[in-house]
């Protein structure tokens, strides 16, 4: 999407460690108009999936996924980030490994809200390993429910999350896929017909 | 607001220790119908406001904030917490008790996206003793950036946050307001003459 693709050009700070710091728009004072722009799209591509809930983890993926929520008028769930000893026996929960931090942390979702009726678009800022992604496609198959697919705002396509889950028929719909980022060269963008 | 209290009637539930759990349309799975009617009536309370920015803090203020962001078509911010170790000096931060878990953490906003030109609205899911508002007001007033003031979904108005601060002169718009409330006696809301 070549509005997104623009924002991350102009905006846009790319770090050692194949960071990239977008926090000026999208994760930590967010432009919620773009959101919006974002949303529209996101729910062009799977407004035929009959999508119930719109899931995604807290924090920084909940803008884009309350935005795009309102185009499906259907409510919007985030996964909670959770010590184990926090977890109560009504959550699904699965495991999520940062690379940022090294480390797994636990999510969940309270069982009360998914259902084996709920068919779920997952939305979230970033993808990258699809360590996120996997976790809440997990608690999405736990709880009998069926996955439309993902919307995501930025990939990292050199990062094979995203690519791989496509190989196993997952329909991700990201609105900017970065082939290759350093801070010498700058940023590429996959082009539309690879995608 | 009458939506907002039949909401809690229908949908909270009273757990001891004053805890209202709303997370089956406020702060888990999030109704974004009414986050845009809620972020409507915030709207309204301070549309002559002159707001640049809205401000909150992650997870469960963001739904509403970015509702409400939307309406007035400016940025929103939502504060990130972060344990001291983690600050930058690029950031402002303050401290806030949590009542719930009996310890301080650390919340942070970077310095770039709040300056003494901004008029900020703090949006927030909840206001209870304050500590949480409180810290928000520090960290605008750290950047000499004006305080609009807060618009809020739900305060526990036995909890005497809201009133102190009103006392001292901030518009606090709260969209209902609990007086009192217990498992045994359900949920008695200020009359809006009275608020």
């Amino acid at each position: 999407m070549r509005l997104l693709e623009e924002k991350i050009l102009k905006y846009g700070k790319v770090y050692p460690g194949n960071i990239l710091k977008v926090d000026s728009f999208l994760n930590h004072q967010v432009d919620m108009a773009l959101m919006g722009q974002l949303a529209q799209e996101i729910y062009n591509n799977f407004k035929d999936c009959a999508v119930t809930k719109v899931l995604t983890i807290e924090a920084s993926g909940i803008p884009l996924a309350g935005a795009t929520a309102q185009f499906f008028n259907v409510p919007m769930i985030f996964a909670k980030k959770a010590s184990a000893k926090n977890m109560s026996a009504n959550f699904y929960s699965a495991k999520v490994y940062s690379f940022t931090h090294g480390n797994y942390y636990e999510i969940k979702v309270c069982k009360d809200y998914l259902t084996k009726d709920d068919t779920v678009l997952i939305v979230d800022d970033f993808l990258a390993n699809g360590s996120a992604l996997e976790s809440l496609m997990d608690i999405v198959n736990q709880a009998g429910a069926k996955v439309a697919g993902a919307g995501i705002a930025i990939e990292k396509g050199f990062q094979k999350g995203g690519d791989e889950l496509r190989a196993k028929g997952i329909k991700i719909v990201s609105l900017a896929i970065i082939d290759e980022m350093s801070a010498e060269k700058g940023i590429t963008f996959r082009s539309p017909e690879a995608c």
